[in-house]
């Protein structure tokens, strides 16, 4: 295969995260949100709230560590961060599931995609703390705007999303301060479980 | 409302672009894409297909103008680009869009992300060009790998999609080649109307 054929083939592949469906429901309520309308929407809080992130961030590298950094769920699926099962086996599966789609870039492109995964994923840099912390803020967003109804469906608790979204701390102060208030008021209202 | 209020306003108003269906079907036929992971999905072949881009070209002010560019679909809906009626109101009902929903934001941004929408609209400059051309690069993909189904519901032919897409040139030649070659094929296939 030439270059462009390699490429084109790597972008009809990955058309199949539109299929992997998450726990978080839209905004509406009406259905599950899909994993690459995840990725668009949680890109563009990069770009919006860009201001609460680390000094000297790197938007744009934020913005295409999130745009990738959910490719592996295409053969590893999607994992509820709040499953200690799945969560247990997450970075195995997540780990060939980079082997193989990588692997379907010419070299260059396959060693620079697979990178951004893997600082998004060892959360190190201020872009991948960054972009791990939206990561956890985004589903906030919708579960609160959605009455916790996926919360809810799973029993969720505050000390639960606490340990799962305390790290959006290290990504940026302002932005866990909203989140934390908004724990609060989910306990208050019944979203969440005290 | 403060700043970071106004914010999450809009990021939850642009939530609704998940539910705004386009023509075109996901590459396994299953369902039309939603136009949150068209979004994402060309944003992605930006990044992978940058070196197909004029020289010079921002990679990342083009990424951002993607990611943006059809927000005004929350208002205007998706207009098929081969419905003429739709087309002929299509400025209009876009440019009333835009005024209600980047108002959502803070001034700063309101006006940053607005102008990076009018910068794609007006094609002029090496970023825009090659954002509208992806844009048309994506759905010809996906057509063609679904057999030219939505090509084939409206009845589409080979001289409609050269003229929707000929403008590929202007941001891609190699792209374009890869395009007219995609075209012929699907004429030969019957996937278009010859």
């Amino acid at each position: 295969m030439d270059r462009l054929s390699q490429q084109l083939s790597f972008l009809l592949e990955i058309d199949k995260l539109k299929s992997i469906a998450r726990q978080t429901l839209i905004s509406d309520g009406s259905r599950r949100e899909g994993d690459a309308e995840h990725c668009w929407h949680v890109s563009l809080f990069a770009l919006v709230l860009a201001e609460y992130g680390p000094a000297g961030l790197d938007v744009s590298r934020t913005i295409r560590m999130l745009l990738v950094h959910d490719l592996v769920e295409i053969d590893a699926g999607d994992t509820y961060c709040y499953d200690a099962a799945a969560v247990a086996t997450q970075t195995e599966r997540e780990a060939a599931a980079a082997g193989r789609i990588f692997a379907l870039l010419p070299e260059d492109q396959s060693a620079e995609l697979r990178e951004l995964w893997e600082e998004f994923e060892a959360r190190q840099t201020p872009e991948a703390r960054f972009a791990a912390a939206l990561d956890r803020v985004q589903p906030v967003l919708l579960n609160y705007h959605t009455q916790g109804r996926a919360w809810q469906e799973h029993g969720i608790s505050r000390a639960q999303v606490i340990a799962r979204c305390g790290h959006i701390e290290l990504g940026s102060p302002r932005l866990w301060e909203w989140v934390s208030a908004m724990i609060e008021d989910s306990v208050r209202k019944g979203y969440l479980q005290p």
